[in-house]
């Protein structure tokens, strides 16, 4: 298929695809050869509307269609409780166990040196503002426990300091179900260090 | 994401691709929402352009860009011979082998009762029309050995049956590198049969 240009141009898109290897690029694009037109039309119209509609809330910085997302609007969820995630898929993680009420702040991302994110590209003033104007009383950091994770929490409750806010982070130990002989050191430090009276 | 239309709307479209399951479909949008506009925009606008710049080569069947495809244009290769397969998959398996200098014709398919496929859906009267104009010499049946790929054999090798035109058929037997003790016996039957003198 060396010659068609329009085919190497749309495996090219594919590829671009996060865990979308070449051949596999290739393969979707010769189904898309063999789609029905319409198909065809759909899923590209579906791509741009995906930019289109879609927006980060003004509030939180998660992704929605709306003026606000489902869960800002929800007056039902605490305004007083956040809990800090670099991103929205730390959101829908937290929103599958079901327990929170509370609601979100997302950074869109850590503090990094590598990747040259500084503290202008997260989404922190909003955050100041949040604590003033909603009067929060709890923010729970988080961020993943990396090294970029642990500076951007760090980063985060020194800059709360004094605001009259309560800053928690996740409790760090064993993950559920694994195995203590099998826990990096690092990790079985930390849960020695929080161990708890039972 | 449930409240995000426009994104279960791309969802559906990448999971209509072959081997993109729900999951995988979600993460491509996902990643999709996060791209540059720009990207979005090419990806979009090269799934319309391989439908509207690629369509089938009037002579063989297999897709091309051009008036003609790259083969048929080809004045080198040898209009006498044609292989017939059934999916332009097959003519770049062949390609690869890079030994055959001839031409191919593409049926779109294969003769299948249950599929609904008859001889009205193959590409057959511009397979006579070759052979009439071309003066093909030797057809080539190069039709998967499943039932549907021999039946269409068949079908294909009685109707040219008194044309003047050789019809062979690609030989069975065990694969390269196989084990005679893995070959099913379908397979083994075929080999046996076949089996020619050192």
């Amino acid at each position: 298929m060396k010659d068609l240009k329009s085919l190497t141009r749309l495996i090219d898109s594919f590829a671009r695809l996060p865990s979308v290897g070449r051949k596999s690029a290739e393969r979707m694009a010769l189904a898309v050869l063999e789609m029905d037109e319409e198909d065809v039309k759909e899923f590209s119209s579906a791509l741009e509307g995906v930019k289109t509609a879609i927006h980060l809330c003004p509030i939180c910085g998660l992704y929605t269609e709306d003026e606000k997302c489902e869960i800002c609007s929800d007056k039902e969820r605490d305004e007083k409780t956040l809990i800090v995630v670099s991103s929205y898929r730390d959101v829908y993680a937290f929103e599958k166990l079901n327990t929170f009420r509370g609601r979100y702040h997302i950074l869109g991302g850590v503090l990094s040196a590598v990747a040259g994110i500084g503290i202008e590209d997260l989404n922190i003033d909003s955050l100041l503002e949040r604590i003033k104007d909603d009067n929060v009383q709890e923010i729970i950091l988080a961020t993943n426990p990396t090294i970029e994770g642990e500076t951007t929490a760090l980063f985060i409750a020194k800059l709360l300091e004094g605001k009259g806010v309560e800053i928690t982070r996740l409790a760090y130990g064993l993950p559920m179900g694994g195995h203590v002989d099998y826990a990096d050191s690092l990790t079985l430090n930390k849960a020695l260090e929080g161990r708890r009276k039972l």
